[in-house]
C-alpha cells in the first residue's frame, strides 16, 4: 500500500516537526475492511494528546477516511500520525502551520497462535522510563526509551521487555501494557508519569467492568509480580498475551486473558 | 537552499525512524562560507551520541560535505540530522538499514545586538524535564519537553526560559545552556540526568580552562540564582548572553560573557 501524506501517496517535507522534535503523535490500530477496532476510542486518544500537546484537533471524519484509505480491504495494521506540520527551525511552536496527517498500512502480522494459547516469556530492560506528567499516557512520537529498551535482546523466544520507571516501579511492555492478578486483585500500573495509555489497556478495564470485576491502577513492584497468579500483556493488535514465563521464573495460568480474548473476538 | 536528504535535495521516506519514534541525532551549527564554527566538537557530538543510541556512526568527511553543501557561501545554519532510517513498523532497531543524512542550511537570525551587549530578560518555565541518564546530554531527536516550554511564552521581550528536572534542579534553557557566577565560582549544571551538552558550553569550559579559571558542573537550585554575580546562557549560534533580568529580578553584570564573547569573534 502506498503511504499517504495528508491524503496523497507521497513522502514528507524534511522540515515536519514531527521529524525535528518528535511534535506529534501516533496511533496503531487494528483494521479490517478499512475500519479500525476501537477506533472512536484510538481518536479519542488521539485528541487528548493534540490538546494536551496543543497541537490542531484532527477531523474525526478525515480520520475514519484516511485509515479506510491506507486499508481498505481484509485484516491489517493502519498507523496514523498526525504532527504539528512544517515549519522552520526553533522548537517554538508556529503560528498557523497545517498539521500533517500520515496514514501507513501494513500487513497483519504473522504471531504464532501459541502467544494466545500457552503465552509469552517477558523479561525485564534495563532501560528505565524517564517520569513527565505533561507527556505521561498519551502517545507521542518521543520513543527513544522504548527504541532502546527493545533494541537489548535478539532472543526470538522473548516476546515482550517490562520497563521500569527511574524509582523501580513496573510501567509497561516496550508495546504493550501490563496487567497482573495480585492478591486476588487485578492490578495495572499507573500512568500518571510515564507509559502510554494503551487502548487495549481501557479495552480490558471496560470489559472487567462489565463482569464486576474492577482493575486497580497503582504503582507496581517487579516483586509484587513474583507473587502474580496471572500476568498478561496487552496491545491494540494482539489484544492480551498471557504471560507464562519471566524473567525465568514461571508463571501461573489465569483464566482472564483467555476470557477476554474471546469476547474480543466477538468485536471484530 | 534545497534541503539535502541523502546528498540530494528531495523529500523524507515517511517510514523513517527519525520520524516514527524521533530515532536520530542533530546538530545546529554556525557556518560561514560552508565550515562549521567547531565542526570537530559538532561531529564528535554526533558520533557519541549515535554510539550511545547504537546508530551507525556516520562519515566525517561526509558531514563536512553536507554542511558545505547546505550553505557554501556566507554567514548561516546549518542543521544536521542523522537517524536509524526507514524501515518496517515496530521498536526494535531493524539491522541493514541504511541511515538518514538530512543537511539543511538557513539564514543567520536577525538577532538585537543588544542581546549581547545590554543583555537578555529570561523566566521559568512550567514544563519540567524528565531524567534519564541514557538519553543525557547527546542532542536526540526526541524534543518535545523543550517544544511545551517553548510554547508556554509570546512575549518578544522574553529571550529564553530556564528549565528545571523534576527534582526542582535549574538544568538549561531551552535552546542553551546556563552558567552563572555564585561565590565566586563559574557554575553550570550537571547534565548526567538530562539536558543537552552544548557546543558552546564546552567552548566556554575550554576558553575558561585557558584563562585559569575553573567551571564547577553540579546541581543548581534556582535560589541560588538569586545571588548569583553573573549568569549568561551559550548555544552554538549566539555563543553567549549576557541575562539582565531573570523572573522579573535584576541580574548584575559580570565580566564573563562579553571576554568569553570578545574571545569567540577571533574565532570564525
Amino acid at each position: 500500500m502506498p503511504i499517504l501524506v495528508n491524503g496523497r501517496a507521497g513522502r514528507l517535507d524534511p522540515l515536519d516537526r514531527g521529524l525535528q522534535y518528535g511534535d506529534g503523535l501516533f496511533e496503531t490500530m487494528a483494521v479490517r475492511d478499512g475500519r479500525a477496532r476501537f477506533a472512536e476510542w484510538h481518536l479519542a486518544r488521539l485528541t487528548e494528546g493534540a490538546r494536551r500537546l496543543a497541537l490542531p484537533l484532527p477531523d474525526q471524519e478525515m480520520l475514519l477516511g484516511q485509515i479506510a484509505a491506507a486499508w481498505p480491504g481484509g485484516r491489517g495494521v493502519v498507523k496514523l500520525i498526525w504532527t504539528r506540520g512544517a515549519a522552520g527551525r526553533g522548537y517554538r511552536p508556529p503560528a498557523n502551520v497545517e498539521p500533517t496527517c500520515i496514514a501507513a498500512g501494513f500487513e497483519w502480522p504473522a504471531w504464532p497462535e501459541s502467544a494466545w494459547s500457552a503465552g509469552v516469556r517477558l523479561r525485564f530492560c534495563r532501560t528505565r522510563l524517564g517520569r513527565n506528567p505533561v507527556l505521561a499516557g498519551i502517545k507521542h512520537l518521543n520513543r527513544l526509551e522504548q527504541v532502546l529498551a527493545r533494541a537489548e535482546w535478539d532472543d526470538e523466544r522473548i516476546a515482550e521487555g517490562l520497563m521500569l520507571d527511574d524509582r523501580g516501579q513496573v510501567i509497561s511492555g516496550t508495546q504493550s501494557n501490563l496487567f497482573a492478578v495480585s492478591a486476588g486483585q487485578i492490578v495495572t500500573p499507573a500512568l500518571d508519569q510515564c507509559g502510554v495509555a494503551g487502548i487495549m489497556r481501557r479495552a480490558f478495564c471496560a470489559w472487567a467492568a462489565l463482569h464486576a470485576t474492577t482493575v486497580v491502577e497503582r504503582s507496581l513492584r517487579p516483586r509484587e509480580l513474583e507473587t502474580a497468579t496471572e500476568i498478561f500483556v496487552t496491545n491494540a493488535l494482539i489484544g492480551a498475551w498471557p504471560v507464562r514465563e519471566l524473567a525465568g521464573r514461571e508463571v501461573p495460568a489465569g483464566p482472564h486473558a483467555a476470557k477476554f480474548n474471546s469476547w474480543l473476538a466477538t468485536q471484530e
